[in-house]
């Protein structure tokens, strides 16, 4: 019987769901049904989340698990009468944190978006269009206003890694394909000669690069194992050569291989 | 004088920071001095965190405010001795879960990656792709995959928006732009038609958009009040008529532009 999760916001919901998420990924026996409730922002919407847990811990037998960050007072105080183990960010944090600054917070929900609005808004936005724009060695002219630029095989993680960069970060990242060619003679492709201090590079384990690369394009050379393996250790070798630091992609997700590069690279960001 | 913050994990820190960050919103009249500080995984480098907490508590004679994710016991122990008025997600919530579950959480550390590792590496990347093949109607072949196809005038938001619900949440989305040519007959662009069911418009002020275009290309006619105010209001005599949900995204920023359509269009999240 899967355990009935519910991430319950006023705001995006994105905040309570990975305050929930990293604390049930602490229990590995237990499976959960969850389920994300954002924008609950009116009075009626909240009793209708009510109405659901409540059907949900009757159906069970028992109550649900509840993780919200809902600023609003009067939304939090109907939530908080459904039938169900709840932990609140604000409810818990919030009054110790105006006596700590001695002041009374705004309650008002949707306030993060400031921080966006203005200047961080075309930094993020800026950061995007440099990592479409510098993709897959498509351009190598605008390297000189890279932050960082990636490198390594074909589908070892390179653009979702700078499209994650430049969204939650505003980091202007490119990224370049080590392919076959390049690797004629182990140098670094002329391109990348004058950016050596911004270089970064992403490796992998040759079963799970197989494994991506079968997907697109099933039994072909370009998946086949033989070759994963040779770009694989090919690249290793120029990397070592060059001294350029490396992660190795295969078990992290997408946040870790960036936070990562961020934390390794020393980066600054642009986005805080 | 600006109060110092610490965001401090074991893990990427994503979630210290939406956490820490979310509460701090609610202080509009204070400044913050804010720093993340990921992967603090060994005594060591805790050892080194709280002697930089004690010294910015030192210099301005007022401790710090620490918002921490650490799963490992060892290392939180070691981080709460710092001079710092500290919250803990672990620390305050990991017991009673455990009580509630009648479990003992592992507490270890990154283990949120498994999530990511089997199905829903896959599903994400895809995503990713499918957002870079299909983003400003370059392809609209296969419109017929897509979860969801943004609409607006050209930097009304589609790219970033459809990057971000690829990214988070593993959605196929493309987009397509509203051009003047599109405009002549007040008409849905051919290739939209078969999709209807899949649009959602994004607009946004013609100040916002003003600014947004003249940084881009300055001084242009594409950047002139008239041009946007004009292809604004075009756009949205079209949504009008042909009855496709919208919303305006000149005051939201990128994850709540991508919240606000899952809930709205109510399409199905790929991960969770």
């Amino acid at each position: 019987m899967k355990r009935y999760v519910f991430f319950i916001s006023d705001g995006t919901g994105i905040t309570a769901e990975s305050f929930g998420q990293s604390l049930l990924a602490q229990f590995d026996h237990v499976e959960f049904d969850r389920q994300t409730l954002p924008y609950i922002d009116t009075p009626a919407k909240a009793e209708q989340v009510v109405a659901r847990i409540n059907s949900c811990a009757a159906q069970q037998g028992i109550p649900p698990l509840v993780f919200s960050t809902i600023v609003d007072e009067a939304i939090a105080a109907i939530v908080s009468k459904a039938n169900a183990r709840q932990q609140d960010i604000f409810a818990t944090f919030l009054a110790p944190l105006e006596q700590e600054l001695q002041l009374h917070s705004s309650h008002a929900i949707g306030k993060k978006r400031k921080i966006d609005e203005n200047t961080h808004y075309s930094e993020r936005i800026d950061a995007v269009h440099f990592a479409l724009d510098n993709d897959d060695g498509a351009r190598t002219r605008h390297y000189d206003k890279a932050d960082i630029i990636l490198i390594g095989v074909s589908r070892c993680g390179k653009t979702p890694t700078c499209l994650y960069l430049a969204l939650q970060f505003g980091i202007r990242a490119a990224n370049y394909p080590i392919t076959e060619e390049d690797m004629e003679d182990f140098r670094l492709p002329a391109p990348l000669h004058p950016y050596r201090h911004k270089l970064f590079g992403l490796t992998i384990e040759p079963q799970r690069l197989v494994a991506i690369r079968s997907e697109r394009r099933p039994n072909s050379r370009y998946a086949s194992p033989r070759q994963c393996q040779m770009e694989i250790a090919e690249v290793a070798r120029l990397l070592e050569k060059e001294r350029i630091p490396c992660i190795d992609t295969t078990h992290f997700s997408v946040e870790e291989i960036a936070t990562r590069i961020i934390a390794d690279a020393g980066i600054a960001r642009r986005l805080k």
